[in-house]
């Protein structure tokens, strides 16, 4: 299979799936047989550069760590908007890296309409659409003919979305629990070591694990924007952020932190999905675990998910929850994942 | 699609998916357009009945309940023996449950060949003939065109297989290591609680854990057969049973596992492939284990595995390795992949 991808946006993500293609090109089309290249690149800072040949993913990497942007990377095409790009640069994968937002999904939303209304597949690491819009999307993929692929939402490379929506679609998931964002877990186990709230966040943001604005981190949205993507594609539920209540970890003190220590329990912040009084209700808040709980080993920035299930019992899928390599690597498997 | 069933062997796990399918039948058709039915059984102890229109599941396990066998279970055919069921019956699936024989496979892999050179798909929980034959079975599969399914062989219906051979298949696994036995686990997690072996070896078989003879739980050769199952399915080797070092868990003395519990050790029985000196080893054997390790927390008759990864790092599955109903389910899994 040949897949062209068209790339909106070009920071981290982007780069790691350049890294992967670098490295990992040769053995996806020798076991997959699954040819990718990327036709085409359009960054708001770094420039917008297309060739339906496609371009040497290494020499992307090289010029962006020599120049810092691809504005004088030579190209056929150069300067197309994102719209144009997915328009004209002849791709089959629209791979949708712009910046998340939980309000209303834009731009990726339109960018990713626009595409499967012409027939593309579209492979997004994007919470902002998935998490508001996804019945929508979904609609637009089965009437035009497009795939969508949105595994790197949740848990970055981690197939925490393949889990739950195939090999558990028929074990009856009753109940979803999960560490899902790397940030506050990091600060809440340093905290556990004895830091402070500040210099824990300051010691996450340093080691790239907290978003550009970790507000989203530490106050919980982030994970309850994965909650509801859990609750759309999982459960089949139609909700939306607000459906979801939602309390972030600013609220714990690190006297609460020890004194749970001192019984042998953790707090966490845990987003769950499960039955109340009939009704599926979503929330994210610290809740203060015991040692026989499934998620209470999950320490620093990894992330975890249990599903519970009619058939199997608890389920747990543990991993990485972020990063350039292992976010890019979503993408690799959205892409597997179209021809099937 | 429709799926009729000859089921070879009905003890525990031949039940359990009867169970599965009278409860979650309706769903399977709806949910998964699979009509899964079972026309036909044969098992030495309680009997052969086949009938091409399919048994009602519920009536199959109340007569079982009742009679205690099916030999005057009403059924248009009867008595056949297992190479007269696969021939006659008209199922498209065999599903192979007869007993484990680590040393031929037998009479297992003769069934197997039997129904792959007529072309029909085979799942099979039954260690034998994936740990010694699996090589020569996918090539069966490949020229006549039926599918192989053996999620069952390696931690029941928790997809461990599923996820190092699709999900992760691009993640570059360099190392796997497991708890794949859950009988030994429950002892040495008993032990740790402070009792002997043989009173914790006769509490596993109490509650079920162990296989019939429970030499090959506790001398590591039901491990054994997993890791060879995970080398030729996961890794691409072409390994077998005695390939793999073996020692089990009656060496570790309560001693050693109060000292390593008072250094906040844990003794194992890990199950390894990794490459050392170049070439890919596989081994079982006890491990102490430090709070750190991703296996440290595993208790009681739970399985779990890691797959460390080029790409992602470490990836850990965590859930049941035994059951009728968890065994079952990886038999549903198997014929719902047989359609993608």
């Amino acid at each position: 299979m040949e897949y062209n991808l068209a790339l909106i946006g070009f920071g981290n993500v982007g780069q790691g799936l350049a890294e992967i293609l670098a490295s990992k090109g040769p053995l996806l089309r020798e076991k997959f047989d699954a040819n990718i290249r990327i036709v085409a690149i359009c960054d708001l800072y770094k420039g917008s550069i297309a060739d339906p040949d496609g371009f040497d993913p290494q020499a992307l990497l090289d010029h962006i760590n020599d120049k810092g942007d691809l504005k004088e990377f030579p190209a056929p095409d150069k300067d197309w908007d994102a719209g144009a790009t997915i328009e004209m640069s002849g791709a089959n994968v629209l791979v949708e890296l712009s910046f998340t937002d939980l309000k209303t999904g834009e731009p990726a939303l339109g960018h990713m309409i626009q595409a499967l209304e012409s027939g593309m597949n579209v492979s997004t690491t994007n919470k902002g659409p998935a998490a508001l819009h996804f019945p929508k999307l979904l609609e637009l993929s089965k009437t035009y003919g497009g795939k969508i692929g949105v595994e790197g939402t949740v848990m970055s490379g981690t197939p925490a979305l393949a889990l739950g929506m195939k090999s558990l679609a028929a074990a009856g998931v009753t109940r979803i629990q999960g560490i899902l964002n790397g940030t506050s877990n990091y600060i809440l186990g340093e905290m556990e070591n004895g830091a402070d709230y500040a210099d824990a966040l300051q010691d996450a943001q340093a080691k790239g694990y907290a978003e550009a604005d970790p507000a989203g981190d530490v106050d919980g949205h982030d994970a309850a924007a994965k909650v509801v993507i859990l609750a759309n594609l999982v459960m089949g539920q139609s909700m939306t952020m607000e459906d979801v209540s939602c309390e972030g970890i600013s609220g714990i003190s690190a006297a609460q932190i020890q004194s749970a220590q001192a019984e042998t329990q953790r707090w966490k912040l845990i987003g769950t999905l499960e039955t109340v009084d009939g009704r599926m209700q979503g929330s994210v808040k610290p809740v203060k675990l015991d040692a026989t709980h499934p998620l209470y080993g999950i320490s620093g920035a990894t992330n975890a998910i249990t599903y519970s299930t009619d058939l199997l019992g608890d389920i747990t899928l543990i991993g990485p929850g972020a990063g350039r390599i292992e976010t890019g690597y979503a993408i690799i498997g959205d892409i597997l994942s179209f021809s099937h």
